[in-house]
C-alpha cells in the first residue's frame, strides 16, 4: 500500500500475490477470499446486494448456453415477463403469498405519482405468468405451454453470503402448462433430470435427485423435487427444484381449455428453476486453498499459454506462443498471456488461483527442444509434450481432467454418505463428519422438526427408488415408510 | 367465439384466420395487429407493461447472439450490476438526475421493513456502475475496463407502444473506462459503427450515424452519438445511442487512477445501448400488410415445410419431408410444419403472417416430378428446384432475400430523404411525405426548439462529414455550421 500525493485513495501493488485463508482455518472465510481474489463478485452500496463481475459473469454464460441448449433440444421456448407483480396477483394463491409476502421489496411509487396499488419486484414468476397464461391457453391445441425465462429475481435477506444467499440473484424459471396429470408429472420429472444430468456432465458434481418432504416444498406446489449436491465441508446445497403444481395456481387463475371431449378443464401445471447459487457448489465442490478449479467444460478459459519470455529469446518465444493461440483457438478456449509488466511466476499463480485448467509453460529451452509443458490445476502434474502432440494431447487431457474431478467428487460424497438407525450416532455424525446421513423417516412433520431442532440437520431430499434401510424412523422409533437424505444445508 | 357450457371462458376458433389492418388505413393499428396477432407481445395487468411471447424473444435471442458476438470480438466482457440504485448515488450527477428523476420507478419498502433510503429501479445504469467503478480502477494497469450488461430496465411512461416504448425493456448497456480522452472518443465511435454495422449487416436495416445535437444528447454525457433509422411510414427511428461521457462521471463518483507517470487521474468513460426497441424498427421496416417479413439471418425459422398431405398419398409425402427436413437443418434454421389439425392454406396463412423467409411446399405431384416449390415471404415469387438441386439453390435463396431486403430499405431511404433550404418547404415536406430532412443548421437550440414547436421535427443527428447544403438555417437563415437530419420521430 502506499499514500499518494495529490489524491486520497490507497493504491495498492498488483504484483502482490494475494493470499487464501486455507480451508482448515477457516471455510467460510476460504469461500469468501476465493470468490473477491478471482474477482468473481463484489459488494454493492446496498446491503444484500453484488455484482457479478465478469470472471464468475462468465460462468453464468457457460451454464446458461448449455442449459439453455438442453432447454430447447426438450422442446421449450424462451420468452420475457414482467418484473413487477400487483399485489392483488400475489393474493391469489394462499400458500404462495404466505411463502413469499414476507421477502418481498414492493414499488410504490412511479415518476412522481403514488401507486394505486403496491407493486412488487418478482421473487418468482407464478402469480404473473399465470395471469397471461390464462388468456393464452384457450384449446387443447394451445397445449403443452413450454415456456423458460432467464431473468433476476428479488428476495429481502437478513443474511447474505456471495452467490449463495443475495438479495437479487440471476436465474431461470421455467413455466408449464399440460392436458393431463401424467404429463405435467412427467415434464417435472424431466426437468430434474435435465439438472441432475448438466450438474454432472458439465459441471462434475454429483447430485442426488428425490422429492422435497411437503415442509421444504414450494409454496403453492404439489409435489417439489431437488438436487442436492455436497460441498466439500460436508454441508448440503440445493442445486436445482422442479415442482409439479398440480391445479393449484390453474384454479385461481382460471386457466382452462376446451378438450378435445368438449369439456372446459384445469391445466395442470409445472414449473422449475437454477440460479446463480450453483456457482457457489461449482467453488465449493472444486475449489482448493490455492483458489478456483473450474472443470473444463466450464471454465471460460479451458487453456492458458504463459510465455517465459528472456531478453535474448523475447522474439522467438513471442512468435512461437503466437502461432500456438491461433492453432489451438479454433477447437479450444485459449488466452495467451503475454503481458510483460507481469513475471511469469506472477502469471502461474494468478491463472492458478482463478482455476484454469490447464497452463502451457512455454521458454526458450523447450523451443530448442521442440516441446511444451503442461501443468494440470486439478492436481499440479506437469508433461512434457512434443510441440507435434500438442494438438490431440490437449483435448484429451481436458476430458481427463473433466471426468477425474466428477471422479473425485463422486469418491468424496460416497464417503461422506452414512447410513444410520441409531439417533445417538446421528447426531455424532452431522457433529463430526457432517455429510449425507441416510435414516428411514416416518413421513411424520414432528419429526423432521425434532431432528432440525436437535441437529440443524434438513431432509434435503426422497430419493427415488430408495427403500428405508431401517423399519424405525430415526427420530421417533415408529414404523418408518422412507428412506430420506439428511443434511446440514446452505 | 363460442360459449361453453360449463365455463365462462369464450374460446375463439383458431382455424379463423386472422386479419390485419393495412397499413394505408391506420399505419399504427397495423403495428399493433401485426405483433398481436404473431403473439410476439401481450399486455400486462400493469399499466405501460408487457410481456415478450417466444416469437418476440427469439428475435431478441438473435439480436444478443449476434450483437455479443461483436461485443467479445472488439474487447468487451459481460458483468451484471444490481437492479436498484440507492437515491444519494443517482444524485451526485446533476444533469443525470434531472433526466431520469421523473421516470423512475422507487422501492420504498423491503420485506416488512420500511427502507431508510429510497431505491429506484435502475433506468440506465452508470450510477451504480460508476460506484463499482471507483473501487475497482486503481492503476494504469487496471484499464481500460471493457463491461456490458444485459439486463431488464424501468422509466415509468405514461403513453407506451409494444417494443417502442413501455415502462420496462430490455437493453444492453456498455460501460467503459480508458486512461485518455482519445481513447475515450475512439471507443464511443467504435461502439456505434458496431451498431450501425449490426443494424445493415444482419437486420437490413440501414441506418445514418451521428451526433446528436446538445439537447437530444444522453443526460451526462459530453456528446451523444446515435444510429437513426427510417421506418416505412416515413418516421425515423433512434436505434441505438453512444455516449461519450467525458469525466462527468468521473469527477462525481471519484474513479482515479494512478499513471504510469505517477500522477492521480480521472479516467474517461463511455456508454453505449440498443433495446428491444429495434424489434419495433425491423417489424417497422420490413413489415407489410400481410404481417411480418423477416430477414435471413435475423428469422428464428429460416425455412418452413409445408407438405400437402392428401389421404392417398400422406405416408410417401411425410417420409419425403422428414427427410428433406434432417438433411437440411445441419446449415439452416428448418421447421417442418406436419400439424394434421390445420389445412395447408391456413400454414401459408400463418407461416407469411409471421414472416419467415422461405416456404418449401411438398405435394405428392411435386413427389413425382423430384421437385419442391419455394415461395419466397419478401416477393411472393415461386420457385421449382429440383429435390436434388435443393440443399445448394436454398442458401443462395436466403443471401438473395437479405440482400434484396437490404437494397429495398435503402432505396426506399434514398427516396425519402430530401434537401431542403427554405423553411416552407420543409414544412411541407414534413406534412405530406415525411422521412428525413437535409436541412443546414445554425447550431442554435433555439432553431432546434422552433422547427419542433413548428412541425413536430427534431434533429435526429448531426452525420459525420456531411457539409451544409446551403450556408443559411433552415429556421433563422442565419449563418449555418452543421448539416442536420430532421424527422419525426418515435
Amino acid at each position: 500500500m502506499e499514500q499518494k500525493a495529490g489524491g486520497e485513495k490507497q493504491v495498492q501493488d498488483k504484483e502482490f500475490v494475494k493470499e487464501i485463508t486455507p480451508k482448515e482455518v477457516d471455510y467460510s472465510q476460504w469461500y469468501i477470499d476465493v470468490i473477491l481474489k478471482t474477482k468473481m463478485m463484489d459488494y454493492a452500496p446496498i446491503k444484500g446486494f453484488m455484482a457479478i463481475r465478469p470472471s464468475g459473469y462468465a460462468i453464468w454464460e457457460k451454464i446458461q448456453e448449455l442449459l439453455d441448449r438442453r432447454f430447447k433440444e426438450t422442446g421449450h421456448q424462451n420468452a420475457y415477463f414482467p418484473l413487477f407483480i400487483p399485489q392483488s396477483l400475489l393474493q391469489k394463491e394462499a400458500e404462495h403469498v404466505e411463502g413469499f409476502a414476507p421477502e418481498v421489496a414492493w414499488v410504490t411509487k412511479g415518476g412522481s405519482e403514488v401507486l394505486a396499488e403496491p407493486l412488487l419486484v418478482r421473487p418468482t414468476s407464478e402469480a404473473i405468468i399465470c395471469d397471461f397464461y390464462s388468456r393464452w391457453v384457450q384449446s387443447w391445441r394451445d397445449l403443452p405451454i413450454l415456456i423458460n425465462q432467464w431473468c433476476n429475481v428479488v428476495r429481502w435477506e437478513k443474511s447474505t453470503k456471495p452467490f449463495l444467499r443475495t438479495s437479487e440473484f440471476l436465474w431461470q424459471e421455467g413455466h408449464t402448462c399440460h392436458r393431463t396429470e401424467e404429463e405435467a408429472e412427467e415434464e417435472t420429472l424431466k426437468m430434474l433430470e435435465v439438472y441432475r444430468e448438466f450438474l454432472e456432465t458439465e459441471m462434475a458434481i454429483p447430485a442426488v435427485a428425490g422429492r422435497k418432504s411437503e415442509r421444504e416444498k414450494f409454496a403453492g406446489a404439489l409435489r417439489t423435487y431437488s438436487v442436492e449436491a455436497l460441498m466439500s465441508d460436508g454441508r448440503a446445497l440445493q442445486a436445482g427444484t422442479s415442482h409439479n403444481l398440480g391445479q393449484h395456481f390453474a384454479r385461481v387463475f382460471d386457466i382452462t381449455f376446451l378438450d378435445q371431449d368438449d369439456q372446459l378443464k384445469y391445466v395442470w401445471q409445472t414449473s422449475w428453476g437454477l440460479s446463480t447459487r450453483v456457482i457457489g457448489a461449482l467453488i465449493m465442490v472444486h475449489g482448493d486453498d490455492r483458489g478456483l478449479v473450474l472443470p473444463p467444460r466450464m471454465a471460460p478459459i479451458q487453456v492458458v499459454i504463459v510465455p517465459i519470455l528472456t531478453k535474448k529469446d523475447k522474439d522467438r518465444v513471442l512468435k512461437e506462443v503466437q502461432e500456438l493461440a491461433g492453432e489451438l483457438k479454433t477447437d479450444l478456449r485459449i488466452k495467451l498471456d503475454d503481458r510483460e509488466e507481469y513475471s511469469p511466476g506472477w502469471k502461474f499463480n494468478d491463472w492458478e488461483m482463478r482455476g484454469i485448467p490447464v497452463r502451457i509453460e512455454v521458454g526458450p529451452r523447450d523451443l530448442d527442444k521442440g516441446q511444451v509443458v503442461l501443468v494440470r490445476r486439478d492436481t499440479g502434474e506437469k508433461e512434457f509434450v512434443s510441440r507435434e502432440a500438442l494438438p490431440a494431447r490437449l483435448p484429451q487431457l481436458l476430458e481427463q481432467i473433466q471426468n477425474d474431478m466428477l471422479e473425485r467428487a463422486l469418491q468424496f460424497r460416497e464417503e461422506n454418505t452414512r447410513s444410520c438407525s441409531d439417533y445417538m450416532e446421528f447426531k455424532k455424525i452431522i457433529e463430526e463428519d457432517r455429510g449425507f446421513i441416510v435414516s428411514s423417516w416416518c413421513g411424520n412433520a414432528a419429526c423432521e422438526e425434532k431432528v432440525k431442532n436437535d441437529t440443524k440437520a434438513t431432509i434435503r431430499c426422497l430419493p427415488f427408488d430408495l427403500k428405508p434401510g431401517s423399519d424405525k424412523c430415526i427420530a421417533c422409533g415408529e414404523k418408518a415408510s422412507e428412506a430420506a437424505f439428511f443434511a446440514r444445508a446452505y
